[in-house]
């Protein structure tokens, strides 16, 4: 598709000046100095350069599309908002739903075939089935991790997340994705948690 | 290159730590509902959303290689921080070595291939000669351009800059990269100031 007639880059502007609403989305994780919280459009740059840079560390995958789900993730949030790892909300049904009500709304401001193909990205990075989605969740797991890790326990130390609990949350899903960044990871994590126990 | 060895991994995550820097190297734009100024990593990703969503306006470019070079390109801000468009600063010589030793400095902290790699990327982004290099010019040029528009002229406002000099220092980049990207944005520049002439 070429998408050019004038209605349709109009669209085109309009969803593109629509995204700009996510640099006002702001996440729990703080910025490694600490000086403020990440927001997730800045989020989601750091999840591409994840992707340009470790691609090889995944089983067999298409770059390009790693690095589109992680653009376009988190976009759902403009509408309803982030829902980090560590909150025990119990309400997984309602934010999906809110989430899904999202998706439709922001990427249907795009011309309808290519508002499809955004749509069809999210769902299939929240669905975390094709190789290109499994890496792209650990990555989105393994950032906040390696943040958390240089920034006096992050998340982990406002929620009181022990050491156990971070091998059980992060481990899966990044272990999953790279089998060799999660034993680095783990290892980092391991550290971390041996400074803070000393430091104490 | 799998830069599959535990030390190249550490480089490579070390390089991607040194990145959580561009999430506070401010730029002169404001987000479009004008609480704060937009800083150089949320407008990289919004770039690369910009990427994905016009590449079909350009003549024939790879979108990975676009993506990149969009991702990629104001790394060295990490050091040598922002330059707006419209500061007459007649610097251009130091900022560009300045630029270049960020780079230098940046990039050299991954593996060595893919160091350089990377710094291809920004060379081939400021050379401006290959499709993919004049699409994304056109591209970080486009997206500060829609901001103004719609931010009450925000950096155009702020430096008193005209309709006229609006159309020469945005007009050749988004048109030498897009022709139809370029007669829409110059509709909008033309409607934001026969508004902003009949407000006053």
């Amino acid at each position: 598709m070429t998408y050019s007639s004038t209605d349709q880059i109009a669209q085109q502007l309009a969803f593109l000046v629509e995204l700009d609403k996510l640099k006002s989305i702001m996440r729990q994780s703080p910025l490694i100095d600490q000086s403020r919280k990440e927001n997730s459009a800045e989020h989601s740059w750091h999840l591409g350069m994840f992707a340009l840079v470790l691609s090889a560390h995944a089983k067999e995958v298409d770059t390009l599309h790693v690095v589109k789900l992680l653009l376009v993730h988190d976009i759902v949030e403009i509408d309803a908002g982030d829902h980090p790892l560590h909150s025990a909300s119990g309400q997984a049904a309602l934010i999906e739903a809110a989430e899904r009500r999202a998706a439709e709304r922001i990427f249907g401001l795009l011309p309808e075939q290519q508002g499809r193909e955004m749509l069809d990205l999210w769902c299939e990075f929240e669905a975390a089935q094709t190789p290109e989605a499994i890496f792209a969740k650990a990555l989105d797991r393994l950032q906040p991790l390696l943040i958390n890790t240089l920034s006096n326990g992050g998340t982990w130390a406002e929620n009181g997340v022990t050491r156990q609990q971070v091998m059980e949350r992060y481990g899966p899903v990044i272990e999953r994705g790279s089998p060799v960044l999660w034993e680095v990871a783990s290892q980092c994590v391991s550290d971390y948690f041996a400074k803070a126990q000393t430091g104490k």
